[in-house]
């Protein structure tokens, strides 16, 4: 099944807490346990957010029984103000939020009905988009693998950070589908071991050849010259192509261009944030019982204290290129020109 | 306690594999148990595996009831060869059993009686000397950290890894005992966490303010400016000046190059082998299952391949300085000028 998907009952999240032992489905009926998803990372990866945040809007609209359109509107917002709280760093949370509310704004004087009908659609439609740039993301990366790399990849940016098939691992699958010969290097990606538990139970799944290691052997595989690229995804990446991913992204860019090696971001447009700087970027600092527990087991002594930022920043002058649905985009970046001013004051894609 | 201590009945040692949770004491009476807490990590750190081997050799010595000086040699050449093979990298566990080896041979005219005595008195000199040894180291490198420093440190140098003191943490304590103050970044140091659940250990007892991070922040606290200086241990440093470490020490050497951070390494001149270069050096490969397990607990899918190199090696072009127990040694490195052949065809340290 898909990550994330609308079914006339409710939303269906696949549980990514308790993966690899467990493929658990959570049925959301109601924003709030769409919100509180979010909060836990149920689900994670910046573009799963944003359709289950959309899909929440969707949800808010569908269980209104309301008589009015101003009341809907009162609920969409309440809905909209609840969800942007979740997490504060993945762009797509708020380019979809705003996307659902620009949706149910221009569409103000419908009927209720005609106008609960839009914000489902538009929900489903922010989905299935999401299907197709993972897709276009894959083709494009796939140019750049050949046979007999070693790509190192962070975290998980796969199907499960998405709709399906992923960004930095949708170039992954798009170029075995190709019939090419690889091999990856997934990092376990602590605290939280999106790596070894996600990103290996994906790769597992397709036969891609992989290794797991650990986060500090990436100095010592880019040395053995066993990694020639690396691919990663992306939560955020400003116009002037500042790239906001998982913490140890920068690390693993900095150990690059030590090496020679060429650092990719696969990412849709939709991460892409027109207005951000590099110094306006909010990292999250998440719970410290992410870092002195694993997965429920206490690894340092009572007491000890933490640092725990969820993300980091990789400066721009450190991408060798982004990956996204339009096409590969070369340094230096001014990411506003994949964008045009649409009629409704959208940005709109450059076709 | 220190972490190793030979008594009349046995060799105690502290058991490194269930701290922080527990402080459980191993008595050895037999070189075979020595052997067996060398190979299942119950004793590590270079030295303290040096320390280790040395009293395997004197509680071999002890349990022998033979007639004859030559039986006991044969004995003694048994229990040297079974502890050379425990782990192929430490320099310490090599000089300790080689020590120990010339104090036999050099004495095997001696009475039986007289001849345990020697090596029994060697071993615990050995001992005595790595207290002495990382004293001073702490001394030398206490003058390289100032007030308001961020210094990080990797895996543990510290006590738990010598007989006391420590080599990277003993810098760390004994400017905690001048008065000096600072800040620890302790790495947490996958797959066997010696950082969070040793170095965390040993900090808090001693109540030097640290951090523990995981492995992958390193990069974001070197370009958050927290940190400013590096200290780490090391198993192995070669004729010029290249450092043999706990996997993760090479990718932080060049991260600290990137951003312009001094790298020291602390450790005592035991573990400098002359006689070896870069490409000579073993690297043990350890059990897929420190990988894909933390603390018993699976991580990763069933089938999961890693990798999982206990060490890696860091270039001597990235090492700031070496802080020995003769001083802190600056490059260009030719650490065989430290040395000086004894009488007896024995390096000795220049005094």
């Amino acid at each position: 099944m898909r990550t994330i998907e609308w079914k006339e009952d409710g939303v269906y999240i696949i549980d990514q807490t308790a993966l690899p032992d467990e493929v658990n489905i959570i049925r959301c009926e109601e924003y709030e346990r769409i919100a509180k998803a979010i909060e836990r990372m149920e689900v994670r990866g910046a573009p799963a957010i944003g359709v289950a945040a959309a899909m929440g809007i969707a949800l808010a609209a569908k269980g209104c029984t309301l008589a009015s359109c101003e009341d809907l509107q009162n609920k969409l917002e309440d809905a909209y103000e609840r969800l942007r709280k979740t997490r504060p760093t993945a762009r797509n949370l708020f380019w979809a939020l705003e996307r659902m509310r620009r949706t149910w704004i221009s569409a103000s004087s419908s009927e209720p009905k005609e106008l609960v009908k839009r914000i489902v659609s538009e929900a489903i439609s922010i989905a299935e988009e999401d299907v197709a740039v993972c897709r276009a993301i894959g083709r494009n990366g796939a140019e750049l693998i050949e046979d007999g790399d070693g790509v190192l990849t962070h975290c998980n940016a796969g199907a499960l950070a998405c709709v399906e098939h992923g960004t930095a691992l949708g170039v992954v699958r798009s170029a075995a589908e190709e019939g090419k010969n690889f091999i990856v290097y997934a990092t376990e990606t602590r605290p939280l071991l999106q790596g070894a538990r996600l990103t290996a139970f994906e790769l597992k799944n397709e036969g891609i050849p992989f290794r797991l290691l650990t986060d500090n052997m990436v100095g010592y595989v880019m040395r053995q010259r066993l990694v020639n690229k690396i691919i990663v995804g992306a939560d955020l990446i400003t116009r002037y192509g500042d790239v906001v991913n998982k913490i140890g992204t920068y690390g693993i860019a900095a150990l690059a261009r030590h090496h020679g090696i060429p650092f990719y971001v696969a990412a849709p447009l939709s991460t892409i944030d027109l207005a951000k700087n590099i110094e306006d970027v909010i990292i999250e600092e998440r719970s410290p019982t992410e870092v002195t527990c694993i997965r429920g087991i206490k690894i340092a002594p009572d007491g000890t204290k933490v640092i725990n930022p969820a993300f980091d920043i990789t400066p721009r002058e450190l991408v060798s290129g982004i990956i996204t649905e339009v096409g590969v985009v070369d340094p230096p970046y001014d990411l506003s020109l994949l964008f045009r001013q649409g009629g409704n004051g959208i940005d709109r894609v450059v076709s």
